[in-house]
Order: C-alpha cells, then sequence, then structure tokens
C-alpha cells in the first residue's frame, strides 16, 4: 500500500531542521579546471560550534550526491564522535546542489544547461578558499563524508595534504572506478530518455525522466540481500513498489540538470586528474600525509571494498574497515543500519584524538 | 574509437548460421495462467540431430533473454557436451521474443501492447504440448540454458518433474528474485521514459528509450571486477563508451514491446506461482526430481550464487557449482570467459552419462 510512502517522507521532513543558518561565500569569478569561468561563484555553507583561538578543532563535511548542509547534520552532535561542542564543524554544499552555485541558481549565461562541468578538483579548491580567506584556517582535524562527500575527502587529502591532518571517507573511493562511471551513465540515460527532458532545456521538470533516475538508482543503492531479506520494511515500505515510489518522488524533488552537473561531478572524479598530479592516480595516493580511514560496506555495488583495498594499499598512512552489512551503499543513510553509527563513529573518535589527544 | 563496435558486430552477425529450418508448431487458442486466452498461438523452433527410436535423446533447450534459436546454436556442436550426432536437440524460442507468439508478430486484438502477459508457466505448458504431440516426447534427458533459459529448466523440473530426468541451469534462478526485479524495473522505466513509447502504440521506434535500456544493462551485465581489469578490451573495445554503444545498438535491434513482454515473463518467474504449487516455493523445490547441476557465476550481479544456495538446499537432487570469474551475469555469453565453456560441457557431460550410462 502506498500510504506509508508519505509517512515516511514526513518523518524525514521532521528530522530537517529548517532553521540552520546558511551562509554564502563569494568567491568571485573562478577559474576552472577545465579553463572555463564561473562568474560569481558562491559556496553556500554552515558551520556549528566554535572555532578555537588556536583554529585547531576544525572538522569538515562535503556534502554528498543528493545531500546538502541539512542532510549532513546526521553525521554529528551532541555526544557524538563529531560534537559541535568541542569541535568546529564547517558543512560545505557541493557545487550543483542547488545550495551552492548551481545550474538551478546560476544567472545567464550559466544557468541550467550552460553550467560548466566542475571536478571535485574545483570544489576543493574552492573550500579551500573559504577556509583560509573567511576563516583564517590552516590545518583541519578531519575531512569526513559518505559517498560523493568521502571522495571529496580523498581529494582534500591529495590536494591539500599539508593542511589535513585525518580524512574518513565512508563508501567512497579516491576515484571513480570504470564500473561506478558506467552505472552513473544508466541513471543518467534514464533521465535523459525523456524527451521532455530538451537537452536541459526543460520548461517543466522532465517527470518521466526524474522517476527512471531513481527507479533505476534503487537497484543499485542497496544490495541483493537487503531486497532478498526484504529490509525495506524496517523502512516503512510494505512492499518493494513502495520503495521504488519513494526512490521516485525523493527525484522528483531535484532539478534534473543539477542531477546532471552533480553526475558528471562523479564521473570525473579523480584525486589525480589535475596538474599537482598530471594523472598519475600512484602518485596522488603516496602523496597523502592524513592519517586515513575508509570505511566501506561489504556490499555496496558501487562503491566495492576492493577499490579501497587497492587505493588504501598505496597510501602512507591508511587503513580500510570493511563493514558486514547488506544495506549495500545505504548503510551509512541515517536511521537504516543501526549499528553502522557507532562502527562509524567509533573509528572517527580514534581520528580524533590520536591527531590530538 | 567507435570503429571496432561495427567490426565486433559483424563477427557476431558470422557466426549466425541463417540456414537453421525454423518450424511453427500451431497450438490454436491457448488459455494462459492469467486466465487470457491467446488466439492462434504458435511456437518458432529448431531441432537438430534426430530423434532415437526410443526417443530416449533428447535435449531441449530453451532462449534466454535476447535470445533465440540461432544464438543457442553456440551451446552445442559437434564434439562438445551435447552433439546432435548424438542428441535429438529441440531449441524452442520464448513467447515474446519474436519468433514464437510476440507483441511484434501478433495479428489484432493481441498486437503490440494489447499482447497478454505469459509466465514461463505457460511457456513450459506449450512447450510441453510441442514435445509430446509433435514428436510424441515423453521423457527428456536434459533441459538446460542460460539466464532466463535456465528459469525455464527449473520450472520444466517442477511442473513435469516425471519427464526430466536432468537439468542444468546456469545464471538462472528458480524464482526471480526481488532486488533482480528492481534491477528490471529499472531498465524498463528507462525504455519508458521516452515519450516516443507511447504505452507502447509507437509508430516509430522509441530509440532513446532503447539506448537507455541497452545502457542501464550493461552495468549490470557484467561485474565491477570485469570493469577494473578492462576486460571489454578482450571483447574488441577500446573504450568502455564503445561497449555501451555497442550494448545501445544491441537493444535497437529489439522491439520495445516484444522488450518489456520479456521482461514481465522474466518478473514474474517463480516455479510454485502455478495452481500446481499454489505459491508454495519449497514445496515446488522440493517436488523436483531431475538430477540437477546448478552453475553459478560468483560475480552475478543478479543472479548471485546466494540465491541458488537457498534453491538447491530444498532440492532433493541438486547441487550448486559456482564458477569463479569477473565476468558476472555474461560469463556464460559465447566467447567471454574461455573457460567457461569446458566448465558447463563438463557438467553437462555428467548429466548425461550418469542419467544413460
Amino acid at each position: 500500500m502506498p500510504g506509508s510512502v508519505p509517512l515516511l517522507r514526513q518523518a524525514k521532513l521532521k528530522q530537517i531542521n529548517m532553521q540552520t543558518p546558511l551562509h554564502h561565500f563569494k568567491l568571485g569569478d573562478i577559474e576552472l579546471l577545465s579553463g572555463k569561468v564561473l562568474p560569481e561563484a558562491v559556496l553556500a555553507y554552515s558551520t556549528y560550534g566554535e572555532l578555537s583561538s588556536a583554529k585547531d578543532n576544525v572538522v569538515l563535511l562535503p556534502t554528498f550526491y543528493t545531500g546538502d548542509h541539512i542532510r549532513n547534520e546526521e553525521f554529528f552532535g551532541s555526544g557524538r564522535a563529531i560534537d559541535p561542542s568541542r569541535h568546529f564543524v564547517i558543512s560545505i554544499n557541493m557545487f550543483g546542489n542547488g545550495f551552492s552555485s548551481s545550474p538551478s541558481n546560476s544567472p545567464p549565461p550559466m544557468d541550467g544547461p550552460h553550467f560548466p562541468d566542475i571536478t571535485i578538483y574545483d570544489n576543493i579548491f574552492c573550500q579551500h578558499r573559504l577556509l583560509t580567506e573567511k576563516f583564517g584556517i590552516e590545518r583541519i582535524r578531519l575531512v569526513t563524508g559518505w559517498s560523493m562527500a568521502g571522495c571529496q575527502a580523498f581529494h582534500w587529502a591529495a590536494q591539500f595534504p599539508k593542511q589535513v591532518e585525518a580524512i574518513l571517507p565512508f563508501c567512497a573511493s579516491a576515484r571513480t572506478s570504470i564500473h561506478n562511471y558506467v552505472f552513473l551513465e544508466g541513471v543518467k540515460s534514464a533521465l535523459t530518455a525523456d524527451q521532455n527532458w530538451h537537452d536541459g532545456h526543460y520548461d517543466s521538470p522532465p517527470i518521466s525522466g526524474l522517476k527512471a533516475f531513481g527507479r533505476v538508482y534503487a537497484g543499485w543503492a542497496f544490495s541483493q540481500a537487503f531486497y532478498r531479506k526484504e529490509l525495506y520494511r524496517t523502512l516503512g515500505f510494505e512492499t518493494v513498489e513502495e520503495l521504488l515510489q519513494d526512490w521516485e518522488a525523493d527525484h522528483l524533488q531535484w532539478d534534473a540538470n543539477n542531477l546532471l552537473a552533480k553526475l558528471r561531478t562523479w564521473q570525473s572524479a579523480d584525486i589525480s586528474a589535475n596538474p599537482v598530479y598530471d594523472g598519475d592516480f600512484q602518485h596522488a595516493l603516496g602523496a597523502t600525509r592524513a592519517k586515513t580511514i575508509v570505511i566501506a560496506c561489504s556490499s555496496d555495488l558501487y562503491f566495492p571494498p576492493e577499490d579501497n583495498e587497492i587505493e588504501v594499499r598505496q597510501m602512507p598512512n591508511a587503513e580500510l574497515r570493511t563493514f558486514n552489512s547488506p544495506w549495500g551503499h545505504c548503510v551509512a543513510s541515517p536511521g537504516n543500519d543501526p549499528e553502522f553509527t557507532s562502527f562509524l563513529d567509533s573509528a572517527i573518535s580514534e581520528l580524533l584524538e590520536n591527531n590530538f589527544s
């Protein structure tokens, strides 16, 4: 019965703290890795807690693919490993997510389908400017995040090895694998198969395409065992069709060009794809200095532990911890696998204490 | 470079024996499991070798999702485990594949989107009629096949336990898992996101949708390791984009309503979803009598070995053999993993020899 779907969505909305102040850092015209210029670029971010006078309590949270500063609030809190009573938490929206500069909020000539390709390198470069220019921060105790937010954590460690004490990417990678790229080609093609998408020049949303995007995605987001065990029931869905409709509804809320802009960011993610490392992935991994714990989920279908094993082996100060769970990539979505939060927080605590005990 | 794509497709076409005689068995009006009637239904099939006078050398090959009697020729031959010099091979096209009754070849009122849902139970019921009414065959030495053809083998063992000596389903299941169902919802939604699909009432093919169907499918058809190792290069593709374009081209050849009709057949596959077993899956598994070897590929993303383990445990005469390979579901597509063919043929030989030595 579809009845439980709106209930679940209501519950989700309740969790959202609409009072979080959002700040905007004006970057001016930024030259992107591609050589294109994004005029008057803006990073939207929130902060929690207070920056210590020594500026040594900074925890940075980038955002995941369909994430934002609000959804990041699920990863920290009072009594948690990351706690605003001790840490200065900076939560920065990724370009393309509708809060920072995005197809949906950029003025012409960079609006909608004209929005330029932005790499994670570009994101991290601008995040670094925010930290240094706005706050005078030179050291970060921890960069952590789920999925694309974790990919950004990897990038921080390679791009600013001297500034980053520790990273903890979970369900993420230092370079988007070819299979992950192909999975993303799939959801992209599902969205753009809708004629109403009109190469991004739509007047009203490409509803069929957005729904198909969500429906294809749902097969990847969990694992075979998640479905075999019917774990969607624990989320309040009586049937798998209800789960699929919820994924459709989630993606209907997104602007199609925003989804596609972030997708391109994801597909091009590679800590070595920049002038610093010139495509030498091993060199980039080897150049990281941050104490690193990578957490993988045993059943993650697009960030499988095997990719992380290869990466961690080549990082000087890193270890991989694989969390066994049938929840797949969505193990880290708050409220899913109840044991994951303590597994994650325990690892975060180790990193924060080891560095500054 | 896209140059190698047509070359590969040319190579594929060369393999096809256009001389294979195709026969048509007229079933008359058949009542389907759904209660609907498909008028003047037809099964298209080919045979190879000669039926022995004792009628004890029958090997039955159903067809896989995008398969047909021609592509089945890749699974047997002179000197192979299934050899027309010894066996009477009957290769029967599944309803919906364009050769047997399908949306594309049925006259009104059952044409195109009006074509009724057909289960594997219906397919097997009609295949049994062909074998008994046309050939007087009462015993089948082996039913074997890849993917949906293997699902049909499972169904044969449950529907006609006394008639089937042995089955060897590979990369298949006795019941479509929920995850497999969700994966299929994904490719379906990608196809139908194309407005040109018009609920099946298209005048010209929904090209974007068919391409999206193929592009989404390609992420599932192989494994993460297949892409990590860039094994598509061994297929003649220099880039992964070439592979994806080949999958697009493959699906452009298909009639959209045919693809969707077979997809519904696949989604509803369940050896117990019929009046004989009334949804009691364990009962249906337990009622099989055929000597059974199930082959799974370790990295198959939608027919994972775990599902087969559960099934085989409940079958009285069955074993599971997992073939370790990064080729995923496509391990069994001829010409992919060169070691799979001998692994498969060896198991087939065991079954054929054990039963009739």
